[in-house]
């Protein structure tokens, strides 16, 4: 049986195919920029379309989406503040062109499915991914299952002590300013310093971002109490960030907890992704391969 | 079969025995202020001891606790700053007078379970419950079964967003100053104010309040999405705060959650408790039901 991914993120998006058999069984894939819509989800199509017989497509999604089965715009992506996207079937317009069974799911949730199939968070009942790219997002799984409930989480809105007396930046946030994803995302660090990211070596400038994280990954564990949360994305690519928000986070803790992984052991407990950058599209293969499963029966 | 509950606060305890088979089938109930361990812990199993024969007992507990079955401390009150009760053995206390089936959780996990069964959450999957008292817990569902992971959910450790222009207050929390318990629980309003805040008339007083409390509940709908919060406690039983609390709520969503619940429906979303105060103790009576039926199998 072969399935189809889509990892269909606000930068870029990433089909592929492949058995679901194993994290590196993967047929084709196919990599490109997420334009507009209707570009981008008919270079989707194309791909599909030119791959063979597929049992189901996954997709993991930027949001926020309506992922709630039973609702008339379920497939959607809703207010997102990209340009654009705003509104947008995104599963409609995919089964336009391809008759097949689709799942859809966040972006987050479903690197959170792919890393519990195969990465870092095997065996795990409850644990939290997060990426930290152009905006931030969160999902993952709580006793067992994928993360939802009214909607789906929306990490990157939780709002964060913002000390303006050290950081006066408003936040870069369309509806909220200085929330979380408003002070921590790439967006966020390259609008308040300048130059992308990644060429920014001033620590002071990684302290920042890390004591910002610290906050949020504080958060998480306290709503949550994750048996382990995951940092991806493209920020995390600044290597001297993931020690930083460690050590920040066992510092906010302050022996509150009783549990080594927040303080001598956190480094087995705040960790990158096992997959790397292939979590999202092996989560939407193995999204597709439950909702083909749950079809069958 | 009778069962018994204890709903163990840090202020006040309250004991019954039930059937379970309904939220007004309290055989026989007893409250009585929280002492010292030994005092409080004798109370409670000389209450039980003297009615008749029980087939388990739950206990929801104020914590932090260690609430992981397969753990050497299982049972126990761990790292919590209430004197004198910091590693206190209360299940093992209490098995030492009763030799019975026991189940342990924290108190607002209990409270949750009672409101699921009975009360606010009949039939959700996923919901919260927020006590706001002399400080502040949270716990709730997730998936359909009560939320754990590392250790328990922790709401009242959170951060949030301290203006300290408007409120120079550097909050009562031990471990965190300025944490959500910090800075909105009972022990704060009464710290920064002065008098009890059943006596505070002040508007600005409930406003402040109001406003902290849905910085808090605003996070727990972005990290949860819950289908609905539960929020009780005796700060709660100022009427005009959960009014105040739903407004600040649905403004700072500011229009980014695709739902009803978060605007114009948040009555509905954003509740008391239907219980009232007996949801700890009906959902202690609850946790012990469900142990015994674990046991059975």
């Amino acid at each position: 049986m072969t399935y189809g991914g889509i990892e269909a993120g606000g930068t870029k998006w990433v089909c592929a195919t492949g058995s679901g058999r194993g994290p590196d069984d993967i047929h084709e894939s196919i990599t490109f920029p997420t334009t507009h819509p209707e570009e981008t989800i008919a270079r989707a199509a194309e791909f599909f379309a030119g791959n063979g017989n597929l049992a189901a497509i996954g997709v993991g999604s930027f949001g926020p989406i309506d992922v709630r089965r039973s609702s008339p715009t379920w497939g959607r992506i809703t207010t997102t503040p990209k340009h654009g996207w705003a509104d947008t079937d995104l599963v409609g317009a995919l089964r336009k062109e391809l008759d097949l069974p689709f799942a859809f799911d966040t972006d987050v949730n479903a690197a959170a499915l792919g890393e519990h199939r195969w990465g870092a968070a095997v065996g795990l009942e409850t644990f939290c991914y997060i990426t930290v790219g152009t905006g931030i997002g969160g999902g993952g799984m709580a006793n067992g299952k994928l993360m939802h409930g009214l909607l789906h989480p929306e990490f990157g809105h939780m709002r964060i002590p913002h000390d303006r007396a050290r950081d006066r930046f408003d936040g870069v946030c369309p509806y909220h300013g200085d929330c979380f994803e408003g002070l921590a995302s790439g967006d966020a660090v390259h609008a308040r310093w300048g130059p992308p990211p990644e060429q920014l070596a001033d620590e002071s400038v990684w302290q920042l971002e890390a004591d910002y994280l610290a906050l949020g990954l504080l958060n998480v564990i306290c709503l949550l109490s994750p048996q382990r949360i995951i940092v991806g994305g493209g920020v995390m690519r600044e290597h001297s960030l993931l020690p930083l928000v460690r050590r920040r986070v066992a510092d906010l803790a302050s022996g509150y907890f009783d549990a080594p992984e927040l303080s001598e052991a956190i480094d087995g407990y705040i960790v990158a992704p096992a997959l790397g950058d292939r979590a999202g599209v092996l989560g939407a293969l193995e999204l597709a391969q439950l909702a083909f499963a749950d079809r069958a029966t």
